[in-house]
């Protein structure tokens, strides 16, 4: 089942996509307004209730503007850094340290107070940073509160996935040192256009295509099975250090080809178009602005 | 004034502290649950209710739990990293690098899902570290929403100050190579015992003595005006960067005297008291539990 928001003669809404028909959440006598809410409040006859159907007539696509499924994150996404090994080389090579497999990930956190939309523009940000990267991930998004869970728990916690840009400043993650600044420009985090549920993945954890594409060009290709840290390896690993709360949001990391891992190196420009797609949850498709 | 959140009879309230007397926010027919909702509500006429008193009688502090201000932060704390001279000089030789002067903060966040209260026990989390510091901080408050400010507006941004204990587990900030794991353990930051809100400092950021004792021996001893980055350029650059929320909490930074500081270090055992204390706003006072 496809989870979205959407905006429709200017109001938001958030539901469900079932044959390119919006369907709100009150469609089903569901009064959730929020993703958050609904995460924070889901249960197996929550889904039994969606998945029986309503009588409302649903909206087309065509008529709404869809939005990121959440809108504003509770809390910091987090992320996981050099998660894939050609992304890890090439990773190394930009910053001029000699490449070493690693044997933990490298967690940290992104600042986001709202996600831009999949169809959104992406701000160039070109007063602060002339280094603007992309790089598309598998979202993973959890809809119950873990804390030192079993590893059943951990795979019951996650709700479903989505895709996320997680653009980057270059300069600035070197700059600060620490990642965090660079990662956290305003509108630097694009998610969507969807969240898919895990059921529609056998409750698995899916191996999925994923690429990303700069005005058509293919530059990431890879497919989730890659990873280096499996989901649920991270998950269960950040959960017997933090507690993680519903409406969490992981990001996965990405695979090589990134802007900084060309030679001279290919950043973003305005006017750019940046297309992240993964297998069975769809794309996203965002021009970068020119200031 | 001084803004606290407390239990008295098994139920939280919020509100403020006069003479040793607890008012909650309802005594001012003021209808926040909890210190976010009245910062994200703030106004000089809320201020100037409060300031005008009550016919509520109060509750004596010594009747009522003392809880962090801010039980629940609404996104992950902001810290900066080495922001005293002679900390930074500790931290490069414990990491066993060379010292150099930065030209630009090293900013990173922590993830707190529910602060330590100001008198509470701060978990050992012996099963995943056993290097757990203590780092005594002026933490600050914001009561208004900033994105591209102007530097007056930093300034009004304000609400007050705190006392944060930024713990952190040493082993697991190196082995996850960015900061965010090792500062983000459950039971990690300790903040309170109130907000003093600007006003009683001139509406100026103020130079406090800052300490932290471990069994009552002197560890850390500063003063808040030796921070390199002062708190109004970090809040400027910043907001430049990322909108930032009301609610936001900013650590500033700790000075030399932390337990990794030390030759040999000096980590936090089980049964140890940790004291935070900074002039005009109070101390915390935590024993570390022996698991």
């Amino acid at each position: 089942m496809k989870f979205v928001s959407y905006k429709y003669q200017s109001k938001v809404y958030c539901g469900i996509l079932v044959d390119d028909m919006c369907y709100s959440f009150c469609d089903f006598l569901l009064e959730f307004t929020t993703m958050n809410e609904f995460l924070q409040n889901y249960s197996q006859e929550v889904l039994v209730r969606l998945k029986s159907g309503s009588n409302k007539a649903g909206i087309s696509i065509d008529s709404v503007e869809i939005l990121s499924p959440i809108i504003s994150p509770l809390q910091d996404v987090l992320c996981v850094g050099v998660n894939y090994l050609e992304h890890a080389k090439e990773s190394a090579t930009f910053k001029g340290e000699k490449f070493e497999t690693r044997d933990y990930p490298v967690y940290f956190s992104k600042r986001v107070d709202e996600m831009v939309s999949p169809f959104g523009e992406i701000p160039l940000n070109g007063d602060i940073t002339n280094m603007l990267d992309y790089e598309v991930e598998l979202g993973v998004i959890l809809c119950k509160d873990i804390y030192k869970p079993s590893r059943d728990e951990v795979l019951d916690s996650i709700f479903g996935y989505t895709i996320i840009n997680d653009i980057s400043a270059r300069d600035l993650q070197k700059r600060y040192k620490q990642f965090y600044f660079g990662k956290s420009l305003k509108g630097s985090c694009v998610m969507g256009p969807c969240i898919v549920s895990k059921d529609e993945f056998n409750n698995e954890i899916p191996s999925l295509d994923i690429q990303c594409y700069v005005n058509g060009e293919l530059r990431q290709n890879s497919n989730t099975r890659n990873m280096i840290f499996k989901i649920d390896f991270m998950l269960y690993e950040l959960s017997h250090a933090m507690k993680l709360k519903s409406g969490t949001i992981l990001s996965t990391g990405t695979p090589s080809g990134v802007g900084m891992g060309f030679n001279p190196p290919r950043f973003l420009k305005g006017g750019d178009l940046v297309e992240c797609k993964i297998e069975k949850i769809g794309s996203l498709k965002n021009f970068v602005s020119s200031i």
